[in-house]
C-alpha cells in the first residue's frame, strides 16, 4: 500500500485519483492557493466541481497550507499545478521535502533556453537538487488523456516518462487499471516537445475546420476535411523535426505524445476553438480581445513563450527552417497580429 | 499541353480532372462497362452524377468501348478502375497500348503473395510488360484525399509514389494547382500498405466512437475519445511494423500516406461506419446483413482478402504478431463472426 500526494486539484491532478484509489493507494489530495473552494467542495460533498465527478470517499483533502502534512510518509507526489505555478510549487517542496520521494509531474511545459528548449521535468528537478542538496526522482505523464473521461473510468493510455527508464516502468505497473494503461518511455525530449506543442498545432488542425464556414457552399457541399487532414499530417512531420533537433526519438512523435495526443486534442477543447475562429478569418488578437477574451488558450501561449527562441534556434542552425513552414507561420500570426493563411505549398517540400 | 485519358468514371477518376483541366491539359474521361450512366450525364449535361458536380465542359468523354480511341496520342493514363476491375483494366490496355505510356494508379490494392504483400501498382507493371513485351512507367497517388472535396477545388495535399523518382516528381510538378499539393515519393510498399490499411484501421476508431453510444452515461458525461486516440495512435504503430516488414520507409507512414490518410478516413465513411457499428455490439456479419447489407467497406474487403497471408507470415516471423496486437483482433473479428473488443493491455506492450 502506497501513500500518493497530488499537488494541485485541477481537472488532470484530481482525475488521476481514479487509478490510484482503485489500485489500492491511500490518496491526498492538496489545492493550491487557488483551489480552496474545489478542496471544500470534494471535502465536503465528494464533488468535484470542475470535473463534475464525485471523487472516492477515501480521498483525504488539504488545503494548501497543510502541504507539510500532506508530505509526511508520502511515497510519491504527483505534481499538478498549472505551468505557471512550477515555481511557486518548486518553493513549496523545498520548505516541505526531507528525503528524495519521486515527483511525477503532469504539469507540461518548455523552458527556452539559449541551446534550445528544456523540458519543464528536467528544469523542475535541477531546482530542487540546487535547493535541497540531493536529487528527486523525476517522471512525467504525456499522451492523449482527456481528464474528465479518465475521470470517469473510460479507457485511456499514456506514457509515463523518465531518464530513469526503471523509474517509469516501475510507475507503470503501480498506476495500471482495467481501463487506465501507461506504458513508460525514457524519451524525456520527445514526451514534453509533443506535449507541449500538440496544443500548439491543434490551433492550425482547426483553422480548417472554421475555414469551412466562411468558405463559399459548392455544389456538392464539400467540407474541408483534406484540408484538416494535411495540416495534421504537417503538424506530426514538424514535431518530427522539433523532437530530433532536440535530442528526442522519432517514436515519441509517431507514438501516444505525438500522433495520439494530437488527435485527442484536435476533437474539441480551447486550442481547437481558437483555431476555428481563425480559420473564420478573425487575427489572434480578435478573438483574444472577443470570443476567448478569457480563456486561457495553452497552445497559443506556448508559441507566444517559445517564439524568440525558436527564431533563435532556426538562425543559429539547430533548426531548419525550411522543415518548419507551419510552425513559424503559425507563430508569425500568433505575434504579430496578421491573420493565418497556411503556406501549402511549402508544406508539400518539407 | 498534355492529353490524359482517365479510364474508369468513379468519384475520385473524375474529382482528378479539375486540376488536370486547370493546368490546361485535355483530358478524355472514359467510364468502365459500370459507369454508363455516368458518361452519359457528364456528356449530356456536365454533371457527374456521384461527385455531384459539374465538370469544366472541355472534358471528352468515352464510353468503355471506345478506349482505343481515347487513347490515340495520350500522353498519360489515370487508371481509376475499382480494384475488382484491374484484371479487367490490364486485359483493355493489353489490346489498346502500343507505346509505354506512363500510368498513375488511383485505384488502390495489395496482392496476398507467399512472401509478403504485394503492391497493386507492381502487380500492374508486371502484368502488362508480361503481356506487351515492354515496360511501361508507373505511378501511383496515395494520402489524404476526399474525392468531393477535391472536386470542389478544395485544399488537398497527396504523394504521388513511384519506384521512379523522377516520374513522381515530373508528375507532381505536371498537376500541382493552387489547391492541388501532390508531391514526390518513391516509397511504393509503404504507400500502398498504408492505402491499403488505413480503411482497415479506421474501422477500429470508429468503434471508439460507437462505441461511446452504449456506455452507461457518466455523471461528467464523459466522450469516449481517449480510446479513439489509442486506437488511431496503435494504428499508425501497427503500420510502422507492416510497412517496415515489408522493405518500406517510416516516413510514409508518419507521412501523407499513413497519419494523413487515417486522420481524412476517420472523419466520415463506410469504414468508420461499420466500425460505429461493431463499437454498438453488432458483429461484422450482423452488419453486412443488416444495416450496411448494400455497402462495399473498404477496409473489411482488405482485411478478409489478406488474413490468411498475414497469418503465414506471421509464422513464418515475416512479422511479429506481438507488434499487431489490432491487426490481429480487427481481423479475426472480420473473419470469424466474433464481437470486436481492443486488447488495450497488449497495446501498451508492444
Amino acid at each position: 500500500m502506497s501513500t500518493i500526494t497530488i499537488l494541485g486539484a485541477g481537472v488532470m491532478g484530481s482525475a488521476m485519483v481514479l487509478p490510484f484509489v482503485d489500485r489500492g493507494m491511500t490518496v491526498r489530495l492538496v489545492g493550491t492557493d487557488l483551489d480552496g473552494a474545489i478542496v471544500d467542495s470534494v471535502r465536503d460533498t465528494g464533488l468535484h466541481p470542475r470535473l463534475n465527478i464525485t471523487l472516492p470517499k477515501s480521498v483525504e483533502t488539504y488545503q494548501s497550507a497543510d502541504l507539510h502534512e500532506a508530505l509526511v510518509g508520502a511515497d510519491l507526489i504527483l505534481l499538478g499545478v498549472a505551468s505557471a505555478g512550477v515555481d511557486w510549487a518548486i518553493a513549496r517542496l523545498d520548505a516541505a521535502l526531507k528525503t528524495p520521494t519521486p515527483i511525477v509531474m503532469i504539469t507540461k511545459g518548455l523552458k527556452p533556453d539559449s541551446a534550445g528548449l528544456l523540458a519543464l521535468p528536467d528544469v523542475v528537478a535541477e531546482a530542487l537538487e540546487h535547493r535541497l542538496g540531493f536529487r528527486v526522482p523525476v517522471a512525467a505523464i504525456a499522451g492523449p488523456c482527456i481528464a474528465g473521461e479518465l475521470a470517469a473510468r473510460r479507457p485511456t493510455g499514456t506514457v509515463i516518462v523518465s531518464r530513469d527508464l526503471a523509474l517509469a516502468a516501475r510507475l507503470c505497473q503501480m498506476f495500471e487499471t482495467d481501463y487506465y494503461h501507461p506504458r513508460p518511455s525514457f524519451d524525456m525530449m520527445g514526451a514534453e516537445i509533443c506535449a507541449a506543442f500538440k496544443n500548439f498545432f491543434a490551433i492550425a488542425v482547426g483553422w480548417a475546420h472554421g475555414r469551412m464556414d466562411v468558405m463559399a457552399e459548392t455544389q456538392n457541399k464539400a467540407r474541408n476535411n483534406n484540408a484538416a487532414a494535411i495540416l495534421f499530417d504537417q503538424a506530426i512531420g514538424e514535431l518530427m523535426h522539433l523532437v530530433k533537433a532536440h535530442g528526442g526519438s522519432s517514436e515519441s512523435v509517431w507514438g501516444m505524445p505525438g500522433v495520439g495526443d494530437l488527435y485527442v486534442t484536435c476533437q474539441a477543447g480551447r486550442n481547437s476553438r481558437l483555431g476555428n475562429h481563425m480559420g473564420r478569418g478573425l487575427s489572434y488578437a480578435e478573438v483574444k480581445q472577443g470570443p476567448m477574451k478569457d480563456d486561457t488558450i495553452e497552445g497559443a501561449e506556448l508559441g507566444r513563450a517559445v517564439a524568440t527562441c525558436l527564431e533563435m534556434l532556426a538562425i543559429s542552425g539547430k533548426l531548419n527552417r525550411h522543415k518548419l513552414p507551419l510552425t513559424f507561420a503559425l507563430l508569425k500570426a500568433l505575434t504579430d497580429g496578421s491573420v493565418f493563411d497556411p503556406p501549402w505549398r511549402d508544406f508539400a517540400r518539407t
